[in-house]
């Protein structure tokens, strides 16, 4: 069995019938079970979350396409979130009984075939992208939908799958990989923001820390301390564990406490069991042990 | 979607088409999946191991009782480990979406059923047991097969379902509920048995240790080292963080470092997510976080 989780954002956050109906329609394809759907006026964006096998995930990936290109027009879209497309990403994620290069094939071919069955622009990112310089999503698409049609002929700027010119309603869109993000917070028993900040450069990928993190100091002003707030990008690379060890290490060194740690949203099961193996020493554990696995693949 | 574990353990070790048989009849049952099955010819007993809804797993136990009664004959059965009956004792145990209250109600209906189909005394045991006499096993089992005429007339031994008198080849059976078992076991870099024979004292429940530990001390000869091995019959009252780190503090009041520790066979998956939010002092954490169980709730 194996479960691969995608997250597609769209540039409409207002009309809900639109949206409803882009849900209902993931929903109706066999196999995939829709997780969350949350959407932002002021953004006029929404994220929707689903999950099933690789066949399951790439049908209902191409509904969306189908249902959301002829319902939104960008020419006319002004929201505060950057865009460059109706879809604006859709990236795969591996949680179960698959690799990251299965999502990256399956990126490929999803990409290929958006291209052809829609006439659209299509940038491979994160992990599937076949440059370093396409890894980021921010990179491909600075200049947004209104700067596609001077960008777009640009040698280092021609897309990975379908036309050069934009789609004149829907824009591009990019199609990727990456692992699931942890949005993991640690609060510290001081009201001093120097210290949280501080422990957030000293943390962070950007200025000098561990890979897979981003990271920011800032103040829970109702609680009286302070937090570092973190997005972990690959907890297999970059551990909970590691992160928090180093930031409990670092506020020791300034005489502050750590209050407690938080996990908000949804993590992976095998980022809570690689703390567990850590801190209890586990030697030779593998995954098969949790009774749970063992029962999802005796179905 | 709820899941209950079943472990049976019958008296045949011996002949496998019997054994085969009966594995065979659980598999059939529809919603049953069977996860393992030992057998040990010197003790001429197996353990079956399977899970199900708690309906599946009803129907499979009944279907169990109703191969294993016409095939074991224990009058006839001489094995090294102790026994009473055909099916010999068979625990529910709370995996995902059921309580334990679920699973001593599963035991008292199919205890009930079961005598009332097969006309065989049926004794309660751990968290299903009707008095505190009835808890442990090996008291309801002492005098075995063979010692039952005599002691089941007694008013303390009466059967909680069924005939005051043993069944002629099946003798009589215990069911119950329990939480899973973690065999647990912690290497110390040392070769001093003392030490390990001292800490599994001052840990386990027989001498003033935690509830829910059974522990001893014993060399690993071929490694050099000594290892403390436990059983946790109770993981969410006494959880294995708590356990691992006082066998740390024991061992560090002799100078000894912990090695490594192992968790042998199966661990929910609740047990490890425990000794993460422990360790990473996680606020406000609740399994739903995880994403498989939210892809799980979401079937």
């Amino acid at each position: 069995m194996s479960i691969i989780e995608c997250i597609p954002n769209i540039s409409e956050g207002r009309r809900q019938q639109v949206i409803a109906g882009i849900a209902d329609g993931l929903r109706a394809v066999p196999g995939v079970r829709v997780l969350d759907v949350q959407s932002d006026a002021a953004h006029h964006r929404s994220v929707l979350t689903f999950a099933g096998d690789a066949a399951a995930v790439k049908q209902a990936v191409l509904e969306l396409y189908a249902l959301a290109i002829p319902a939104i027009d960008l020419r006319t879209h002004k929201g505060e979130h950057p865009r460059l497309g109706a879809v604006d990403v859709c990236p795969f994620v591996p949680i179960e009984g698959v690799t990251m290069a299965d999502c990256v094939t399956l990126a490929r071919e999803v990409g290929a075939e958006v291209a052809a069955r829609f006439n659209l622009p299509v940038y491979l990112y994160e992990e599937a992208a076949a440059t370093p310089a396409r890894r980021n999503l921010e990179d491909i698409r600075r200049g947004e939908f209104e700067g596609l049609s001077a960008k777009m002929p640009l040698p280092e700027w021609a897309p990975d799958f379908g036309p050069t010119m934009p789609h004149a309603s829907a824009g591009a869109t990019v199609i990727g990989a990456r692992m699931p993000l942890i949005a993991y917070n640690v609060n510290l028993a001081t009201d001093r923001l120097d210290v949280a900040k501080k422990i957030a450069t000293a943390i962070r990928m950007s200025s000098g820390g561990f890979r897979c993190v981003k990271a920011l100091g800032l103040a829970l002003g109702d609680r009286g301390i302070v937090q570092v707030s973190m997005n972990l990008t690959n907890y297999e690379k970059t551990p909970i564990f590691r992160v928090f060890e180093v930031v409990k290490r670092e506020a020791a060194r300034y005489g502050v406490n750590v209050l407690e740690s938080e996990i908000v949203g949804l993590v992976p099961s095998a980022a809570l069991t690689q703390a567990a193996a850590f801190y209890l020493q586990l030697e030779d554990f593998n995954s098969d042990q949790v009774l749970e696995n063992k029962l999802r693949n005796a179905e």
